[in-house]
């Protein structure tokens, strides 16, 4: 396939728990540059804890919105590589995605109307780079080939045999809860800054909310971080859309001496 | 815009303090494959420690000149972000710049005259992401979107309102002084390598000097550094044109105690 | 050189001791880009060791053939930068690589027969940069601009003086060795998993070895990660094709405490 002056190239981001340190990360994209060699390829992020799909659910959800809706989206953070989970891809209004059916897409699929999308299993070797994979390195021998060749224009439906959006695994993170009187959610990720994540959504928040309550801690919400001092804990709606907590140019992880699965309290 | 098939693609290059854990750098991309899917994008680091003005202003400045003029260097190293600081657009003979207003482009402008240079303030809303940018994340609401129109050809004028060049913010680096004894200088970044990089530029060493004094410590000068043993310390010429001072297969860093603003002397 | 909608466009690739916290990686692609604005490059990793000749050559040895045949591989790991070992190119069936004449190419050189290969020297200031190369950093005055003006089209024997592949440095890895009772091999890389991959190619492997021996310690074969409970070592034949011991969701490297150069031995 050939790419026209006028059409955008493919793109293809990718998102994996293999690090930076070998080049593991470079085979998949030689993998892409074999089939699909116009696709414009991004890093979301080779970071995530080895086998986390807590963080790679939220890594994804939190930057895929930006993103052309063509693009498609790699995942490889693949805990059951070599067992019988499937490999799937799953195209929606605003992104398709291509990944192991292990919930680590189960954020996007609460984003639309099962209405909206559509899933098949990656289980036709002839898109696979060979007919006899790894057992340990799916992303190289069938998730990243099936992402290419999807990029090149094969239909989703050749893809691999339809798979029904209810069947997709879940990921059990608890949801946030709401009553008259608060609301209670969780921290769902903590990034390099050290800012805390939480569950509850930024929507959620209303001109009223004065504080957030950690334990029997209140902590301050605010528009941003320099609304406090320096070494100040305030909660704030950041700019990925969910209620945040963070520290004025430091580190709330550290500071609070909080992590992922902490409650949180909303009280007006 | 399209590009032909003889005219280099456009070029855009980061430079962010975000890490690569999180998807951060990631969304920079969606947005900029929005808006000009043809850039060809490239990161110079995302390890500037946290909101480090001083390193993001030195990497930067060794690099720009390597790229062609036509590139657009985007800065996001921002501890003034939600506050009222500019975020500007430079364009020299050399290259073009998008970064907050905080003395992060000094270097850049020290090495032009006022004329040979054009700046705005990226104040058009119909520029950015959104009318209502995030108060926490103007590199994906704001200065990624501005580097992208800018990519695709819309001219520095429209992007904002002129801002002249005296009324960028400096950054407040000491400068190195010279006598006819001595030029005394300072350590102004350390590299991953431990080599600790001086503000006096190789032009003022003369193949006169011998020795770089740092306290009552006198360090020879050479070539290279395979020019003295293994683990033993050097100064010498850097590949990126100020004086350095090393240790050859060991880090200078850690073995003799030193770090940004320490002071150096150069003696005949 | 422009790139017909049809060709696939020239693909680099890197890998570098360079790391990530500076622009050196930024300032090669500049350069590239400077000369032939068309290539897709592509990183392998920047993480190794500084100046580790072995964990550059295992990486670039995993991942080259994952490559279309016409990518260059760009190897800047360079101890001896500024001394006089010799810039190569090397061109091969499976793929063409520029690097220092230090052994980094040794396992390339060991796929092919010598009559299918053909190297040259860099020696030709007409392809650098700039006729002074800095004394310090070849890989952008020198390498990488070689491997660029290769990918727009230099014919291979225009970009220096032939090289007799016999000629090229080899690389001191002691190779396995196979008696009746047994085939004895080492640790040659240690991943940022913790997996320590050996010398001994998969295809030494028979149904019917039961174990790997380190010291007195056997280590049960296995086809995958799952197939031991977690934390739980196994060998097992990697992605990569040579024999490997890990540990089922767990670091082999630290649990065994293991590393590059320990020997190991398969016994039926």
């Amino acid at each position: 396939m050939s790419t026209s002056a006028n059409t955008p190239p493919p793109c293809i981001t990718l998102l994996t728990d293999f690090g930076t340190q070998d080049s593991y990360v470079g085979i998949l994209k030689g993998v892409i540059a074999g089939i699909c060699p116009q696709a414009v390829v991004i890093d979301l992020t080779h970071e995530i804890p080895p086998q986390d799909i807590a963080a790679a659910r939220f890594n994804l959800l939190m930057a895929y919105r930006y993103f052309p809706a063509h693009t498609i989206h790699l995942v490889v953070v693949d805990p059951g590589v070599g067992s019988a989970r499937r490999a799937i891809a799953l195209e929606t209004p605003l992104g398709r995605f291509v990944a192991p059916d292990n919930g680590v897409l189960s954020g996007v699929l609460a984003d639309f109307r099962p209405e909206e999308m559509a899933g098949v299993s990656l289980d036709r070797p002839e898109w696979w780079r060979t007919d006899a994979p790894s057992a340990t390195f799916h992303g190289r021998d069938i998730f990243a080939p099936g992402a290419a060749h999807w990029a090149t224009g094969v239909p989703l439906q050749q893809l691999g045999s339809a798979v029904a959006i209810a069947d997709f695994t879940p990921f059990p993170l608890k949801p946030y809860t709401r009553t008259a009187a608060e609301i209670q959610g969780s921290i769902q990720y903590g990034d390099r800054f050290g800012n805390l994540i939480t569950t509850i959504p930024g929507t959620a928040i209303t001109h009223r909310t004065q504080s957030v309550w950690i334990g029997d801690r209140a902590i301050p919400c605010h528009r941003t971080y320099g609304d406090v001092l320096p070494g100040q804990p305030l909660a704030l709606i950041g700019s990925h859309g969910w209620l945040e907590i963070a520290v004025n140019q430091g580190s709330a992880r550290e500071q609070l001496n909080l992590g992922v699965g902490d409650e949180v309290w909303v009280r007006e």
